[in-house]
């Protein structure tokens, strides 16, 4: 075997065998393999694809590269939720909870944000002590004691991916539909839950922009998670404009400690809901997704999703006591400003990348993975598209406590908007559940 | 500038700037720019092409990345001949002598052979004493005195393409016409002659095995020589079998010292004559191509292109007298065997690659470029396509000094031919001619 006739192969968009690729992602790991070797077919790859068994066996080599979280001594039904990411996706931070107070058991390996994406992780570190990184036995253990956990991927999951997504990341080769399936599926089948429910985000904000790429990646995704004998749905829901209200890492906990608490924005209720309705579904438990919604919606209004998530945070030494007084908890920013609109009208568009770089200009983000985070940094968006502007109203709350000078950034938010004379339909939020 | 912009911009298809070209070639080369970036960069080549205006910033920068001859101080109209490579191609040998004694000058800087294809310079030097490796100095000097030279490229001509090519080599961005076009012409432009006559070889000898594809490439590097103000014209001809009858060194200069003599195979003769009635054309003093080859036939037959063979590698250090009497100077092969036909029949198809493989395996080739070559190694050709065949008939000869056991070249040879009871037709030799 040798690697340019695997290359060639690719770039005529033949299929590679199990042993093929294994010599391939081995070699590139083990470093027999040069990098300007594996580039040149991560490009042929973006060109010409992969078949699902090829796909299959390029995932399970890269999750064999590592360790396997085994999940098999934790009773009840293990399921985990991974989202494509966007501005404002806090969704795990209430879904994970809700899902364990419903009787699932959430092992959740959770990643930071970068560029105009918010992390899990970075959210969860604005409750003061809040810890990210279990071993693997107290991560497990937390599980069989309060059935939800979320804490960073440990180093030793899928490393052949974390090696293959740093090349990826300078060669033009991330945005691949087989290559993103195979990266993320990696993990997630490491990482051990026996369900797998996938929010894949499409529209202005999300790395698919295209709704049909979009379901491409979710179908690629599901087929993989299959082939592992997972049980596998999805939601393509929209990322047009920012979920919910708050953008950032402290604001988006207060945010989800209100939903908690039975009110907070109806877009993010409504996907935590469906998504915790179908990890229901998926559990085996429900037949039809609005009964199952009712119960998890039921769980938000009465505590006992909110009660889950102080017992998380307690659990990974964080205070609790946010779930109680989230303002006196969380650091509050020293600087804020309002964006106000410069006319009449109605919100038509948003280019919702630009807010989440807005935010990330704050303090909020990361451009690059060393950066620190301002936790006190975000945006409250108090307009979403089709609401009536009136000029001069307040659009949008800035936030920081790193960034005085907050007219660049209201300057970036403003240009992503569009307000028009007439007025648009609010577009649709879950676009299309895969079962 | 950003190195992942680039790839990103090829990659989407998008024309790449001067200055982007620029920063690119020269990052590479530098080593500023990682080789992992530069392969995905030409395996987005391959897939999205470049435009002709690309495509003649890409070539002149790699031209100006190293030493531009300057032949403008030598009298006469410089002219020089590219041919895409294939087996038994020794038609450089004939037509360069040919054309200076003609009036032409002839500034050739040849290649060695590689694979399955041979090289101009291992045939010259199965001559005693023959020495390539002129200074420009000596190259224009004798050109001055005696209108032709053949010697090998010097070490400085577009040193970026020959590190690109060495990257297009392991990373399967060989065969991308674009890539091709500005590989050759970047070399040709360097030499400087004003004018440059293309063979480009189709079939299954050839590196473009379907004429589209030959053709696609001949308008290609035409385009980009016109673009730099140099006359331009093509040939696309047949290598669907090995061109005369001699495959390997000496045996080649044998057959072309035949041919100088005013004989040897009817196909060698004919794409010699029509390539130098093409370069008359060129030069100005014949209107007509049919014109042109009569008075290139005669100085084949009158002696006058063998005199200046002779002077060429007299002035080269060779031994003249191979011209009278080639068996006393070349190296006699130590070992031969006979391939014969295993039945009845007409020789409808060869596999020419196979040929020249064959060829390699005797010794008259290289695998790597660090290989040594048998000069005396060699196959004679003794049928082509439609002639008829009887069970026991000799097909051709092999001859080495480095392999004793020949059976396995010879079932190489008889592997490569496709025996019928149906007769074909003989390939047409030249498919077109683009002027």
């Amino acid at each position: 075997m040798n690697t340019y006739d695997l290359i060639f192969k690719k770039r005529e968009g033949g299929k590679l065998f199990l042993e093929e690729l294994e010599y391939l992602i081995g070699g590139f790991v083990s470093g027999t393999i040069p990098q300007y070797q594996m580039s040149a077919f991560l490009m042929a790859v973006y060109f010409k694809g992969m078949d699902t068994e090829e796909l299959s066996d390029f995932t399970n080599i890269m999750v064999n590269s590592g360790e396997r979280l085994d999940l098999s001594d934790i009773e009840g039904i293990t399921v985990d939720k991974h989202s494509t990411g966007g501005v404002g996706d806090g969704v795990s931070l209430i879904l994970a909870p809700l899902a364990a107070s419903l009787g699932l058991v959430v092992p959740m390996m959770s990643g930071r944000g970068l560029g105009h994406t918010g992390g899990t992780l970075d959210k969860l570190e604005s409750i003061p002590g809040y810890r990210i990184d279990l071993s693997s036995q107290q991560f497990k253990d937390q599980l069989k004691e309060i059935g939800v956990a979320i804490i960073g991927q440990t180093k030793n999951i899928a490393p052949a991916d974390k090696e293959m997504y740093s090349l990826r990341d300078v060669t033009a080769t991330v945005d691949s539909i087989p290559l993103i399936a195979a990266s993320v599926m990696s993990k997630k089948l490491a990482e051990g839950a026996s369900s797998l429910v996938l929010d894949v985000k499409t529209g202005s904000g999300a790395f698919m922009r295209e709704e049909k790429d979009a379901c491409k990646l979710a179908r690629s995704m599901i087929k993989i998670g299959r082939h592992n004998e997972r049980n596998m749905a999805a939601v393509i829901s929209d990322m047009n404009q920012p979920l919910g209200v708050a953008v950032g890492n402290a604001c988006e906990i207060k945010q989800a400690v209100e939903i908690m608490s039975g009110g907070g924005p109806p877009d993010m209720r409504e996907i935590t809901v469906v998504l915790a309705g179908i990890m229901l579904k998926l559990s085996g438990n429900f037949n039809g997704l609005n009964e199952a919604k009712a119960v998890a919606e039921e769980n938000l209004k009465n505590g006992s999703a909110l009660k889950k998530f102080g017992d998380m945070i307690e659990a990974q030494g964080g205070d609790r006591q946010v779930c109680e007084t989230p303002g006196n908890i969380l650091k509050s920013p020293d600087y804020s400003a309002a964006v106000k609109s410069p006319e009449d009208g109605y919100l038509t568009a948003i280019d919702t990348r630009k807010i989440g770089l807005a935010a990330l200009s704050l303090g909020a983000g990361r451009e690059r993975v060393s950066d620190d985070v301002d936790h006190s940094a975000g945006i409250n968006v108090l307009k979403k598209i089709s609401d009536r502007v009136e000029k001069g109203e307040v659009l949008a709350e800035l936030y920081s406590s790193k960034v005085k000078d907050m007219k660049p950034a209201a300057d970036m938010y403003l240009n992503s908007l569009e307000i028009g004379r007439e007025n648009v339909e609010s577009p649709k939020l879950i676009r299309e559940v895969i079962e």
